[in-house]
């Protein structure tokens, strides 16, 4: 508990003279006021993260967090629990999606087992095992509370391991079958919101599929009682150690003044918590992209993020952070090398000078 | 008119059977069906294009046209036309936001004079110059219909040039002050919309700017009479010449079996001439976003294309095509070099396998 409140502490509101010089910046590059759009406001907003003015970013991590789920055996997911782990040994062999899309944006993905039901030994996959899988939340907690705060722990430590060697920008990936139930949980649980509106298909469930996972989900409320003004609570009732692990990262991110790129909807679960514990972090934020996941833009609207793309994803892992953060690093690398008016001799235009024309 | 006639009988259909198997793949890799959403569709979409099952994208290209264009003499941009002439240096010296975006996503970018007011030689600037700017719109046709045949043949030619260096996709681009209005004239020529609803602010007209911009639009179109079924006729009586370059690369590539990645609304004008002459070229068009200009939208709906990045931008120059190729680029590798579940050895989750869970 120590690191997580000592981690918490060190989390500031944004640097408000480094984005105030990156708005001025903006306004005299060679290109009429504002019509870099969106990729105006993320330069801006990592200037503030960063506090740097003129922001790089070279050293790009994603950190696929992967954890098995007790629920899995009331029937929530088309697919076995065992393929989570054999996602992680695709993710360890550079086959999956986000090991392509990391490749294509020029990050190193850092895959994390925090609870899968399998043990695995591999020189590239990093262990900080809470538990094997979690308990059923249909049946009681997910978790104890020690362990929800040791998961979240967890991901503030993978998350300096990974700041340590130089890093520049983190996105968030999760694998854990099942995962989209106790994510559904936590955002009816903290936001209100009725179960049905915010709990959605998974990896392909059918009509009945969906109306038993709706139950099942009622259920491990009822039973647990999650607190929503305790985020840890939430996430050690009905949560999972890859979405504490998330929160983690998020934390950790935020305390070191360095950008997270949240990706879909479990990330976002995840980062619901830890805006529940660490107010400040939601301005570290940045969405990815827009889940298929109906759940996903209800924590959109809570926290007051707008997604990035929406392309009608929802494959998790990270694979919409790393396309997420390949935009943001566009946006600084525009805010940083394009030219300003007076460098190119470019005239600036300005309402009302219309009358110099040609 | 050989060129463009020869051109355009090369145009064919997509290759059905190149995206059936696209689409058989993308079944088999190691990811909920469908869980890349769009990505899936665009990887099936270049394997249509480019008759391969499991295409390559390594070698990408930015073709930027300038243009400039009489009608600014009627106050339509906030902007005087030497702008035009300056921002084709600021190309040159590789500082312009498309520069920087181009270098993000590892494409060139080939810098193309058509039709700016002034001459400018440089080795790095290709100079296929139809005429030093179009004549007012509001006054007569901006070419004659030679000069319209002759850009749209100039833009086939840019594209072969290019083609014969290797290229396996490309993205169009346009710098001409005062563009915005000849895009909206042939939006609402062709579409038959009502000028107010596809004239938007351009670089940033206030309100009465914008009040004469759409007056002018309107005489243009009632003093030149464009026939809407006439593509060419459209373009020389209320185009430009960067425009017209534009339709040229467009079916340039469709003839060639390459991508052609549409930047914002002036090329989408451009794909909409193109669409008139060679109906077939909108198979091989991906919309790379959606324009603040509320033309665009139009255009989209129009063609039945559907922009993937909506980051409220407004710039043109291809930077918008930039960042799509970037994705489009990852969505071929997603396709490729993702392990299937047989490869990975991965369980496939299918609805009522759940009683195997765990």
């Amino acid at each position: 508990m120590y690191k997580l409140k000592s981690t918490i502490k060190k989390i500031t509101p944004l640097n408000e003279n480094a984005m105030k010089l990156a708005r001025k910046r903006q306004d005299t590059l060679t290109k009429p006021r504002g019509s870099l759009g969106r990729l105006e406001e993320l330069s801006i907003q990592i200037a503030g993260i960063t506090r740097n003015a003129i922001p790089i970013i070279k050293e790009k991590r994603i950190i696929t967090i992967a954890g098995d789920h007790g629920v899995v055996e009331e029937g929530v997911s088309t697919c076995p629990s065992k393929v989570t782990t054999q996602m992680i040994y695709n993710f360890i062999n550079g086959s999956a999606g986000i090991n392509v899309l990391s490749r294509h944006i020029g990050a190193k993905v850092i895959i994390v087992d925090m609870g899968a039901f399998s043990d695995i030994a591999h020189e590239n996959l990093i262990v900080k095992k809470i538990k094997n899988g979690t308990n059923n939340i249909a049946k009681g907690p997910a978790m104890s509370r020690e362990d929800a705060i040791y998961s979240i722990e967890s991901g503030i430590e993978i998350f300096e391991e990974a700041y340590k060697n130089g890093l520049d920008i983190v996105g968030t990936g999760d694998m854990g079958i099942g995962n989209t139930t106790p994510s559904s949980a936590i955002v009816s649980a903290i936001i209100g919101a009725k179960v049905e509106e915010v709990t959605g298909r998974g990896t392909g469930l059918d009509d009945s599929g969906l109306k038993n996972k709706i139950e099942v989900i009622k259920t491990a409320l009822k039973i647990n009682q999650p607190d929503k003004n305790d985020g840890i609570d939430v996430l050690s009732k009905v949560g999972g150690f890859e979405i504490g692990g998330i929160a983690g990262v998020i934390i950790g991110a935020a305390a070191a003044n360095v950008p997270v790129v949240i990706d879909g909807f479990i990330s976002s679960a995840g980062a619901l918590i830890a805006s529940k514990i660490a107010p400040l972090s939601i301005n570290y934020m940045i969405s990815a992209h827009n889940s298929v996941e109906i759940g996903h833009n209800a924590i959109m609207k809570h926290l007051g993020l707008k997604p990035i793309l929406d392309l009608n994803m929802r494959l998790g892992e990270g694979t919409g952070a790393a396309l997420g953060i390949g935009i943001v690093e566009a946006s600084v690398k525009l805010l940083g090398e394009m030219a300003t008016f007076d460098e190119a001799n470019v005239t600036e235009g300005k309402i009302h000078k219309i009358n110099n024309a040609s």
